[in-house]
């Protein structure tokens, strides 16, 4: 049997632009995870793990126009902002360069022996070491910062494991360029090129998840796709963290005093958000609690407004589209609800943004509108219009975990009267990241980033975004009563590599 | 239907002492997952929780005498090892109290906003919250320390997640007398006593972990059992983190110089460690390597008068003596494999120790003694004599992962002379807990501790022992431009409650 084709697309058109390879067999699969695992041993050295890091940024700046040229063939995301998200890729691998070389997420803890102890203490010396091979899937919509190059990949080399990508069908060309940047940097630093293998297609992405070498997986992408995955790697025979990112609904509360206040900022800051990228984030507010009343209208206007001011954009390929278009269409039709800006087709290869209302009510108990419910990936948002606080308790009460939950406060509310607490402690077990006065599109590489929350949000209570997502791809091993002669230096009395660490229960920067 | 008794056993006798309970019915188990789920407030307040840990530490030291008797009746550990593992188990709760004063654990991270990041970096805080109620798997062979007020409870409860215990059918009444007494010392700080549930029955353990509002799990017990409630959790509609401990063979590597230096001294120290208990802890060592010639046979020499001098005694349950004679028998009857001291069948109620002894290149190969390589739960062991070092890699690259592994090296290889280093780095990837020249009984509890290793060691990266064990029971959530009258006062920047933080990109004690 021939191997299957894997072509570029270009979705502006739904033409093929050019073969790009072949879907990988188990066999090459097998042999991508086995060039993989050899080069483990050349991430060992951190100094030498951060410099790659730094060198792949390097050099995927460098490559700026030819790749963000080839991204925008495949994705239509347009110039901007794949140049943006090639910096923000970039800055990320130097962030987690930066990590590897401050060596704090190897959670190094000296305990020396403590009789008093029940029962006593040896000597332990804890440290975190590498899991091995990550397979890392990539997002149809980020073809770099979640994708080849991404945050999964970033992290995972920094934890000192080799990655083992699978290619979204969505930007087969651009993943092989940028792995072949990738490569160029690890080449540099005397580091295998296995170290970063990249594989195509469907079948190819189950045989990974369930080779007995792989350690480790991360995902960026469907509900349905992403359970599959996760149910593979917890059947293995040695099940493996699967550390997933799947879905999100991305709630946001806008309080009867907020609207009252700032109606039209508010509305168009909606638009802005739910627009964005033609609605492809992962973060995308995708249910809008809004007041019945004037205040509440002035709000649906402006967003109506502004909305209808949108231009129709391209997916990122034509299922997304055929699934976008039926996916609002089934939604609008549900009793009730209501299109101010009706979303669907655009032209033959475009869709419309659009929007839909529906009264809070009718999702506060299970009565056929669950479908609003749902993430739906383009273009749209569900404005829900509440009577009273209840009603929006009531149905925050029935959502599935998110990435994002966001409230919109007035000034007073901001400053402590009023409900601001109340609907923080409501929206905090909703999700990972909760946000008040702003929107969730936009998702800071930071310390303190969290990009992750109750499933399907993500698989794990991990983040794949920010510098903890390096805590991913590590387990700790202890060492009782070892020689100094013997132990690694990370975990010597004399710190020669200069850790931050906690030594006998003090923390020690 | 009668719901069924739940009696308690002397496993001295095998007769039933007194029936303790029913087996809960799926109602029950929600009613009690409920009751937990509403005492999760009661916990929020970290005093709160440190003052109840310390409350249940002295509510068991003050029971001692009687929870020693019930505890002995029902597992004929004995007396003295039973009020060491009580004595353990408080210290245990005095030391999460501590952990839950210090508040390292909630991992604050604050970041000021950065213009200059790209993307840009809002104001972002990070900390960490519980996930809710906890099932607990209580163990058989510690019915303190691993089971109603175990490690798994203490650190939940130091979270701040309400716990429901599933009791183990080898100590029900020792289960009931110590929830009775946590639900004491709860009442004493005004939390509901549903902020510890206790059920019993296999078929309650299968609801607990599928209950919607169940949102972790820890476990410890055999693979079997760990393994049908890991893929349970994984399988539900909303997977939960499940902490299994299930199973480890804790290999021990004994080096030529060792032996030839002190072989006496490493028989006796290995006959201690593996008929400790009557063979009853996870991590027994239960592989050993050994060098054929003279100095290996002064080794088998000595274990063999010591483990000839060790008298029968009396396993948990029935079951698992007829487990334990069963399996001696299948391993001892394999080609190659001598029984220097026979293992089984001692007095109607007891087992003897005993050791196998098998050419290490048997177990280099999948050649039929593989069985060798899985763990009989009881005191006995299997000694490989190897006649190369070469023999020892092939065999520990074919093992499963270990809670631990231990080698003991000579004087001169223990100052860095020799292979010492290059076996420690062979053994690092088989275990969580690697030590030199100590035996693997006896887990301290430590902050540096970590009781986990590779599957099926733990399901997880995590450890059931030590001050990180708290660290499965919560998940991050980042607040973004939260106003400071917002925010939880953990992630303020005046940082009223003293913790130790990650303040703009610096450690703060």
């Amino acid at each position: 049997m021939a191997a299957a084709p894997v072509w570029s697309v270009d979705p502006r058109t739904g033409k093929q632009r050019e073969q790009v390879a072949v879907e990988a067999t188990a066999q090459e699969v097998d042999q991508a995870v086995r060039a993989a695992r050899a080069a483990a041993g050349a991430l060992a050295d951190r100094t030498v793990r951060a410099a790659f890091l730094r060198s792949a940024a390097e050099l995927l700046d460098a490559s700026k126009d030819h790749l963000v040229e080839a991204a925008d063939a495949e994705t239509a995301l347009g110039p901007v902002r794949l140049t943006g998200e090639l910096a923000r890729t970039s800055y990320q691998l130097r962030a987690f360069a930066d990590i590897v070389d401050e060596g704090a997420f190897l959670g190094v803890v000296i305990d020396h022996p403590d009789d008093s102890a029940t029962p006593p203490i040896p000597d332990l010396r804890r440290y975190k070491v590498p899991l091995g091979v990550v397979a890392v899937y990539s997002a149809s919509n980020f073809p770099f910062a979640f994708s080849v190059p991404g945050g999964d990949t970033a992290s995972a080399l920094a934890a000192g494991c080799p990655v083992v990508v699978k290619a979204h069908p969505d930007h087969p060309a651009t993943s092989e360029l940028v792995a072949s940047v990738l490569r160029r940097a690890a080449a540099q630093h005397g580091i295998p090129e296995g170290v970063l293998g990249l594989v195509h297609g469907f079948e190819a992405g189950v045989e990974l998840v369930k080779h007995p070498l792989v350690s480790a997986a991360g995902f960026t992408g469907s509900v349905r796709g992403g359970r599959a995955l996760f149910d593979a790697a917890a059947a293995r025979p040695v099940p493996i963290p699967f550390h997933g990112e799947l879905g999100s609904l991305n709630p946001v509360v806008i309080t009867a005093e907020a609207v009252a206040e700032r109606a039209e900022q508010i509305g168009a800051g909606l638009a802005g958000s739910m627009t964005l990228g033609t609605g492809q984030f992962c973060v995308k507010p995708g249910l809008v609690f809004a007041p019945v009343g004037a205040d509440g209208d002035r709000l649906v206007k402006s967003l109506t407004d502004a909305v209808s001011d949108t231009e129709a954009g391209v997916l990122l390929d034509h299922r997304m589209r055929d699934n976008f278009v039926a996916g609002v269409a089934e939604r609008a039709a549900l009793p009730d609800v209501d299109a101010p800006v009706t979303p669907g087709a655009g032209s033959e290869h475009t869709v419309s943004p659009g929007f839909l209302t529906v009264p809070a009510q009718r999702l506060a108990t299970d009565g056929g509108h669950d479908l609003l419910l749902e993430e739906c990936f383009g273009p749209v948002t569900v404005v829900a219009r509440y009577e009273d606080d209840a009603e929006v308790t009531a149905v925050l009460s029935r959502l599935p975990g998110n990435l994002s939950a966001t409230v919109h406060l007035s000034a007073g509310e901001a400053a402590g009267q009023g409900r601001g607490a109340e609907i923080l402690a409501e929206l905090t077990p909703l999700a990972g990241r909760v946000l008040v006065n702003g929107w969730p599109t936009g998702v800071a590489v930071a310390p303190a980033q969290h990009h992750g929350g109750p499933y399907p949000a993500t698989t794990s209570t991990s983040t794949s975004v920010g510098g903890t997502a390096v805590e991913r791809w590590l387990r700790p091993v202890a060492y009782q009563n070892t020689p100094e002669a013997l132990l690694p230096p990370e975990l010597r009395d004399d710190n020669p590599l200069g850790l931050p660490r906690r030594y006998e229960g003090r923390q020690e920067l």
